[in-house]
């Protein structure tokens, strides 16, 4: 489980309280302000705080004194116009804090991105949750031939079996392990009182990358949808996919029109290189075009192709 | 005059505004929110959004579940600590967003600061407004001898008459003629059907760099903190320094424990070198000891014995 | 004139020193190391000091211990596939270092770039050159009607000869002024014995935004592939894009295999909208598609249009 | 073993290239360039490449044409002096690169320093080395009371046997797991050809936290210094405190002076707030001064007394 009953009720509290304020406020997202949307087996991704809506990239966009304009269509517009034309400035007058819990591996793909504020919850100064991240069968995914970061079909049978209940048994065991190291329980209390306990920033070096951490990660809306764009798309790993369709939502409540725009310009696109776009040209012309005669690679022919809908 | 009666009635429509939230707010702060504070004879600051309160930082620091203890001497301590120990990630956590008009030549020394987002009203899109800096005649400092960077005695009588002509004749001059180039008055009205007029992103150049531009600028409270202990700094120039203090105050209604905590370890602070501080252990042992023992350079020691509030 | 003989002089002499390194060396970046190579009429971009070449790019995106592969083949596969797919960081692990004199206004564009470091000569602390921009009579673009942000047809006869006039008097007076209210001529000397002279952080304020300044800016690879991509677009501005061209150069001797991928994925490519890839795709498939039913606004169907060479 | 025979032939391989170079070239780092400094127990780091030196910190600060003066004691002057008074541009000029080898507990702290650039290498695409780091018995630190980030006494006798055969254990099984589920040993050999093996993105999260990776780091130099300053602390943690000590040794050879005026006005020196200040002033005034009426904490005041090297 995720979240404990007291750690429920502090975020319950929080969300009761309501104060009043001229800044910009985005209801859609208040509705779901501080409760955590479940990813993964324990993780979560919650939003804490946020900056700005729509308006505010449109405002800061035309350098404005008031609150912009009231005509939405123009908005929406100027919106779609600055996504199309990477003009990236304006949407990093928005920016979202959230709260994560996540597997090690997963942190450590995701702390890559170097645009971000983060303060992530301290081994060296407290003792981890005893959670770790155990895969659905569903997605227990062979080591794919064709491509060296991929996937292929799912592990099944015992094979299956056998790698759930290693990664069981090897985080149980390395967890217990950490703990009698520590000489100490989850809550802090000792268990042994002839032993001195190893130090917390050493002892945690026995625990598997599945273990769960947390932390606050805050960052702006250019730099939010430049992760997306990376972490939702289909090649990337489905551990931080899942994050990364979850934030995706709770972008689509705070900034519509930013989201839509983000969707069309960015996610559904493809960018085309010269080489690529003057083959284009000439299948427009009605001429027939070969991988061979392309001055494309098979590779990139084939990845063409299949952006275009065509056989390769 | 910094903000036309059109500008003002907008800002005055956007205060009207109050919205429910769930977020963090500080009252002191919203009591000012896009009110413009005057900085020079044209320029201004006003705060657009921010985001966080003093909590927040703890709450980060913790990675906590709810809005923090309400124990609001441990979260004191708690800022105090990690200001003193430069734990900076807990400030990155509060973000603010300021409006802020200002001559060019502060504007390229302020953009040096590259952690920060900006959108500037730009000059090949739109026509800048007939303003420029002119420093009031006690500002008009010589050049000093001891410091290539400063300012000495004030510049006065018949040569500092002769300054102040030259600088509102020349912006006057340029502005004008900027407008000539363009074809076109602050209104964007043509003003010689029979010219085409030059391109705006070339007419500008011909303006003077205390011509005013404004921009929106954000950035998080570790940064503006960095940026306000050089600014705010007696050795920076006064034409940035007062924006620097401006901001200051605004910091002050924001996070006020962050602030004073800032004041006490960061502004008011000394750094004493190794050197430095093998001279204050000797002093306190009773010790005379002379510069040219010291082991420090002449400047390095007047530095140190300034700090120590002794005679060189 | 760009290089005064005493420069001219310095830069010589540091050609001739050669020294042994065990370092990546790219003998084509040697030969022009140092020299300027002229852009506009006063400016200039010199190469100072590099670090890295394409083997390094392949090196770091595989960890190796050693040089790298020498089959030459593998590795340009290897950039081109990295370019292609937006696997950055390999190109951050090439830095290079430029020395460049720029107008004040090109300087402003530039350093909105902010993954990069710079000094720039200081106006606090020293006089600036008596150098300014005047465009050539063929640049003097009139407003474009169609693009708020762009240049038209050039304005000739006498409204081109009046811009003349006011840049340049308007320039030299400014600088005049300067000087005078400095106190001081080009080399530092006094004018007057019994003027103070103005402080220079304040006199500069006289300049006009086509003075010539200059920094070193030292940057990444993947950076400044991403700031050449922005700034030898044809819709930058002429005056900046005469620098990003005489830089590409500059990248085609250093990383000849990765600018070769950049020319061919980023200079000439083009990136397709999810309407945009959907039109391309009803357009294979033999099918008539008109602006009205593409679900693209009139802008966006005429910049596809124009990529794909067909007639809006 | 940090290093394969294999490895080692690459290293000397490319030791054995000398290539002329205008460049600035330090030969006391020239000397150790590509070589492994060992750190831990399978650990080290190596420098990869650099640019720039001493004088390159010169030539920055003052924008020159040429090499910089040869005075020598000019600029060691003036390489104090940007050092004690924090201009930090001119330290950016210069740049590193690392490549490292590390337990991954120690690679998630060193990833939080966001301002370098990294390629690690990657377990999603290779297969990790069968190495993990195991403490020496004299590392084995006991947990602190008094700071709940530090060790205290070392952890002895029975108990650390008991510490060191866990660590070993799990390290052993978690890595014999993750080749089976792989279905593949260290040099990718498959081991049973009716299992599929899962994927090595999934695969890598059975591995403990004491696994080595690896990684190519570079760097300026002020944000190495800075690095530096937190990770050669005594405060830091002894496994990434012997990785910046080593590093240090590498400045040292690289930028003599910079190395020098770092070591006396960062690494040696402490900073008083502005409380601290005044009872250094009170004390040198001959003044007893009593915790409980100085206005700092009890916490504060030990510090204090701790620098001033006085009796709390």
């Amino acid at each position: 489980m995720a979240i404990s009953t007291d750690q429920q009720a502090e975020i319950e509290a929080a969300r009761q309280e309501h104060q009043q304020t001229r800044r910009a406020t985005v209801p859609a997202l208040e509705e779901i302000l501080f409760q955590p949307l479940t990813v993964l087996d324990h993780g979560f991704v919650r939003v804490i705080d946020y900056m700005g809506d729509d308006d505010a990239i449109v405002q800061a966009a035309r350098v404005s004194y008031g609150r912009g304009t009231k005509q939405a269509r123009d908005d929406a517009g100027l919106i779609r116009y600055l996504m199309r034309h990477r003009h990236t400035t304006p949407f990093e007058m928005c920016e979202i804090k959230y709260h994560i819990k996540l597997p090690i591996f997963v942190a450590r793909q995701w702390i890559r991105h170097r645009t971000a504020n983060v303060n992530e919850y301290s081994a060296r100064y407290s003792i981890l949750d005893k959670e770790y991240y155990i895969p659905a069968a569903e997605h227990l995914g062979a080591q794919s031939t064709a491509n060296r970061q991929g996937r292929a079909a799912v592990v099944s049978g015992e094979e299956a079996a056998r790698v759930l209940t290693i990664l069981r048994e090897d985080s149980e065991r390395c967890y217990a392990h950490y703990q009698e190291m520590l000489n100490s329980d989850e809550s802090g209390a000792m268990l042994d009182p002839n032993r001195s306990g190893l130090a917390r920033e050493l002892a945690r070096m026995n625990l598997t990358l599945n273990t769960y951490t947390q932390w606050y990660w805050k960052i702006d809306l250019y730099n939010l949808l430049h992760f997306l764009s990376l972490r939702a798309d289909p090649h990337a790993q489905y551990e931080i996919r899942v994050y990364a369709e979850a934030m995706l939502e709770t972008v689509a409540r705070w900034v519509p029109l930013a989201h839509g725009a983000f969707r069309d310009y960015r996610m559904g696109g493809v960018h085309l290189s010269s080489g690529g776009l003057a083959i284009v040209r000439r299948l427009l012309a009605g001429e027939a075009v070969m991988q061979s005669e392309s001055g494309l690679s098979p590779r990139e022919w084939r990845e063409l192709m299949a952006a275009l809908g065509r056989d390769a």
